[in-house]
């Protein structure tokens, strides 16, 4: 504390030591300002005044939070299925994303599949074609991981539209979510396969009515890639490939393919419709990136964020997501003045090395008009790009992969919004 | 490999080293003997020839698995709320329970909790008493941890019935579960409320109608108690506390008083119907344990378990959870042949200090009948005893805070079943 009652400054415009919160106590705390003396008991309320509701086989939401859907909504002209919904963000707290409000990206729907009647094929390139029965899954061995996924075309309108879309944190950047994952390490299955010297590549494809598929290196594939059965404990989600899905963890999410079907290995990508048509990203210079596996180091600010304004000025804690596709995040930093200075923010509990990191920071608002940033850093020692300097490199044509810094202006009202930094 | 094909055994009747499944590859799961060498692919299937649903705001289960519900469901007599109702240990895998299948304990039922009018009111030996609107606590600090809960009631049939009970893993083992909590450090209200000299105690109270409550020691308030308002990802469920819990880690599950309304700071324990006539260990030599609040190291493999019985001789992992309100789980052993003989199991990805660990081990089951063990060990180096052990000590008429050896039971025909080690 400089003065005994104010903790020293962290960056300009009021960021504060990223330990304030866990060391500031009382001293700090009293900036908020907001605890009233009251000593009374408030009035009984009526919920307390009759027996509550019996237990359950199977809990649902306080009917006062029904207002937290998916956000984002859209489906390609002519289907309800083909299009893509997305987390709400703003609304969740921490690193797991409740299953329920996991964002969706299909190309034809959400398949009813019965898992009495699904079966996996592994064939190609291989000493013994395997053909699988859930039941016959069921017997090899489990891993437990946590990994976020990311859709590659998350925030892309952001590099697309000449001025900041008015939209919430969700709405712009939820086409991500993240997990513990249990299933079967795809390895085990390929080894009892037996991939012929050629083998290079494995080709996915899942069980909707697209048939759905990506080509996945046969490295990663013997790496980290999982069989997911369990997503947050429970069975797999349909609209997150009940009974069965592919995971390769950091890459972007079309590739861990839903629902899925076949592995047929081979020893050159298909060149599928879903990646050359989708997920090829022309570039400044006129090339084209055919494959972009891993995500990009990207950070974003849930709160403050559109719809969770600012009440007043005084002490608040910023709160935000930051993952990488490339390894565990080092480091994220955030800037209350537009980006002219940047405190390090403190790292909540971070998790696995490809799931979330939840970070937070102490910020002090003098009630000045503002822009709030966040900018991640990976173990690889890649950091953010800000927006010009990723629409130089990828040219005004590229959509996927955008990672750049995410501003939030903040009004003198409080009100944040999107705005380019 | 002993002989090039057969991994060596880690301990008696067929367990086998804990890295098997990680580095065993194709010569280890050939004793699956179960993948078919069938290369055609199957029929298209009826859910892959129609476009599938659409997008939803908030989505649910598949059809398919409805039949997992919370099991041991039952209320008092007279009641439907008094009660509990248990986490379906068997049907999940992993380290976090859905909060669609979190377990419940209830005194009085769930109250329909309005959060705009719902407050908390901290007063008693403080200098400055306080109370808070859901608002006004929106603007504190978060934390994000991972943590079980467990009921002090959990498996206590096993403490009293003289026959083994013809039950399955969740329903004698399923008052436990475990999350990712978010919420305001408790340290942070009570400093800002600051407790006078001779504060000792903090009694939190709940806001159903049965008023719930129970004694925190000021330390423990002090330390590491959470005021949770997020339980994996999005706000609280109704039978968890919503809008609004206290969280103990480590501590028997009903001092996380749920919908908490009020937290009286004393000099001593209230001593409350619910510290009194509940909870309360009386032992086996006259004496009664009134406060017993971390819970003890345990541990109960959840597969096979009575309902996922084995299917002939053969290769299987063996998968289950362990914990223990201490400290993180040092190790856990299993056993094979009745407790004749321990092998060390995997621990994969141990969590959070007081988080649930999932193990894992391999086993080759050679079709005789025989027990199934587990035994964990903390870091504080406590381990769990065998029944007889417990009974000895906590004596016949005790219940809470049951944690000796569970042992499954597996029949020649590959049924499991429970049965006392």
């Amino acid at each position: 504390m400089t003065d005994g009652t104010r903790p020293p400054p962290a960056a300009g415009n009021g960021l504060l030591d990223r330990r304030l919160f866990l060391t500031g106590g009382a001293a700090a705390l009293a900036g908020l300002g907001i605890a009233q003396a009251r000593a009374a008991e408030a009035p009984r309320q009526p919920w307390a005044r009759v027996p509550g509701a019996p237990m359950s086989g199977y809990g649902s939401r306080s009917r006062f939070e029904e207002h937290v859907q998916r956000v984002g909504i859209g489906a390609q002209p002519g289907t309800s299925g083909s299009g893509a919904s997305r987390t709400p963000l703003e609304h969740l707290e921490g690193t797991i994303t409740p299953n329920g409000l996991g964002f969706e990206r299909h190309h034809s729907g959400v398949p009813d599949i019965d898992p009495e009647r699904h079966e996996l094929l592994i064939h190609g390139r291989v000493r013994r074609p395997l053909r699988f029965s859930m039941a016959a899954l069921a017997r090899y061995p489990l891993v437990t991981r946590t990994y976020f996924l990311e859709c590659s075309g998350n925030s892309g309108v952001l590099a697309t539209a000449p001025e900041p879309p008015d939209r919430g944190c969700g709405e712009l950047h939820g086409l991500i979510s993240a997990s513990e994952y249990t299933g079967i390490p795809l390895a085990a299955l390929l080894d009892e396969a037996g991939p012929l010297k050629d083998a290079a590549w494995v080709v996915a494809e899942g069980d909707d009515a697209a048939r759905m598929s990506r080509s996945v290196p046969l490295v990663k594939a013997l790496d980290d890639a999982m069989l997911v059965l369990y997503q947050n404990g429970e069975r797999l989600r349909p609209e997150h490939g009940y009974p069965l899905r592919l995971l390769l963890p950091g890459y972007e999410g079309n590739m861990s393919v839903k629902w899925l079907r076949r592995l047929d290995i081979t020893a050159q990508p298909a060149m599928s419709r879903d990646e050359t048509s989708k997920y090829s990203d022309l570039q400044a210079d006129g090339s084209a990136l055919l494959f972009t596996f891993p995500m990009a180091v990207k950070s974003v600010i849930t709160s403050p964020s559109p719809g969770l304004d600012l009440h007043g000025p005084g002490l608040y804690q910023i709160s935000g997501l930051a993952w990488s596709g490339h390894g565990a995040i080092r480091s994220v930093q955030v800037s209350a003045d537009g980006g002219r200075s940047w405190a390090a923010a403190q790292l909540d509990s971070p998790g696995s090395a490809l799931g979330l990191t939840r970070f937070r920071a102490a910020w002090r608002w003098n009630g000045a008009p503002t822009r709030l940033l966040s900018r991640a850093t990976d173990h690889s020692g890649a950091t953010q790009p800000d927006r010009a300097d990723w629409l130089a490199r990828h040219g005004g044509s590229a959509f996927y992969h955008y990672n750049a810094i995410q501003a939030w202006g903040i009004d003198a009202d409080g009100r944040a919004r999107n705005v380019y930094a």
